[in-house]
């Protein structure tokens, strides 16, 4: 058997989110449907290193799956994405995963983007963002921004239903920048707590709008309280970027590495 | 009666184009069905400075309708973008349209953009696309891009169909870049051939893969024979950009002129 890391390209609207569940279309299942016409009919388990929320894309999420010694790296790319048709959801790349790691424990860097729409019309064209028809000031928003940065107890942007044990985190990077209408808060730290990223940005929009001054930012991060942060920014803006590991199973060496001679690219 | 002079964006996928036609859902039919709705039942014709394929995207279409003295601009936006729901298709400004102003045959220039995501993994996040497996030389295709620019009879890339009067057209920029996995041909001219855009396309396409040099572009230009270019490339890859005008009725001084003091931004 091989263990396979599995670089993933997914667009979440409409879908229950990345985990398997009673009811819905899950990305997970998708891909372990796809995995299974690889081996035979057999269930292949799959473990993941960010379980986004129904809605929520992804631009370079990373999986882990094992299958029988049958196939090189990009017949196992090629052979996922066929049997992925027509779902939104591909496989960029896929590389043997070295030993010992998990995309989901091994990963030292998460990067998520949030965009936000700021202007009157809906969005026609691109919808993969929170339109906000009023007016949002980008500056008081990266201002209110900074207060977030470095290692502090987020209960007050976790979701209620977070599992995880500590809500300490440590956030390394939260710039807003813009670019015409669009505005993105980009979001790095090693980990999130649940909802994290979307209570932070339902927050800095208050900022934007002027409803907060930027300073309550950090009033609201002491309250250690889900009730002093503001509402939870919609899923459909918020896309997982990148996962960065120590040990990379992408580098273009371990991908020649795993390349089948016979396998044309 | 007061002209207004729209700004359009929309999402051409699934839609049989711009311009009314027995079967299938046009864009036009949209725009004129929601502008009735302004003017009271009464049918509002429109006028459009490029009647898109089937299939084709605008981020800045130019539309012409007329409409009963009753609304300011920002009035007229709204109401058009509320009646226009829940299509991809929507006003992002209106303006009164100048004295004898046309959005066809006042336009001086177009701008097009076509985009190739050049990857094995087909796309499951940026859709408006054509998808080309094979890897592309984009430094060959921008070489060949050049000896399109400037005067020439465009018989070569010219639909069928095209009712120009004319073949002559003047190219003014063809710009071929890549950024990552996408490659975009940005085409540029007061107007444009039936076509003419997804056929260059097609053509530079076959440079990029190498099966044609890129000065054979020169040959087939010269040809003035459509046979002698490359395939139609795909509608679902190409976005009208950019209208200009000599007087141009979205100015921000000219909506300001037209903005009613009593409906808020």
């Amino acid at each position: 058997m091989t263990r396979w890391a599995l670089l993933l390209e997914y667009d979440g609207t409409g879908t229950v989110g990345w985990q398997r569940q009673q009811d819905g279309v899950t990305l997970q299942a998708l891909l372990e449907a796809a995995a299974s016409r690889l081996a035979g009919g057999t269930a292949v388990p799959s473990v993941v290193a960010g379980r986004t929320d129904a809605g929520v894309h992804a631009a370079g999420q990373v999986a882990l799956i094992e299958l029988p010694d049958r196939h090189g790296a990009a017949q196992v790319r090629d052979a996922l994405n066929f049997h992925l048709k027509p779902h939104p959801l591909v496989v960029l790349r896929a590389a043997p995963a070295p030993e010992g790691w998990s995309p989901r424990f091994s990963a030292i860097h998460r990067v998520y983007r949030y965009l936000i729409l700021n202007r009157r019309a809906r969005p026609a064209l691109e919808r993969r963002v929170w339109h906000v028809p009023q007016p949002l000031d980008e500056a008081a928003m990266a201002e209110a921004a900074t207060h977030l940065l470095g290692r502090h107890d987020f209960t007050s942007f976790r979701a209620a239903a977070c599992q995880a044990k500590s809500p300490l985190r440590t956030l390394d990077r939260l710039p807003v920048t813009r670019e015409g209408e669009i505005i993105a808060v980009q979001a790095e730290a090693r980990s999130f707590l649940h909802h994290q990223v979307r209570n932070m940005v339902g927050t800095l929009k208050l900022v934007g709008e002027g409803r907060w001054p930027p300073g309550r930012v950090a009033d609201v991060l002491a309250a250690r309280d889900r009730a002093a942060s503001g509402p939870t920014a919609p899923p459909e803006g918020l896309t997982l970027l990148a996962v960065r590991y120590a040990q990379d199973p992408f580098t273009p060496a371990a991908e020649d590495r795993a390349r089948a001679p016979a396998c044309p690219r």
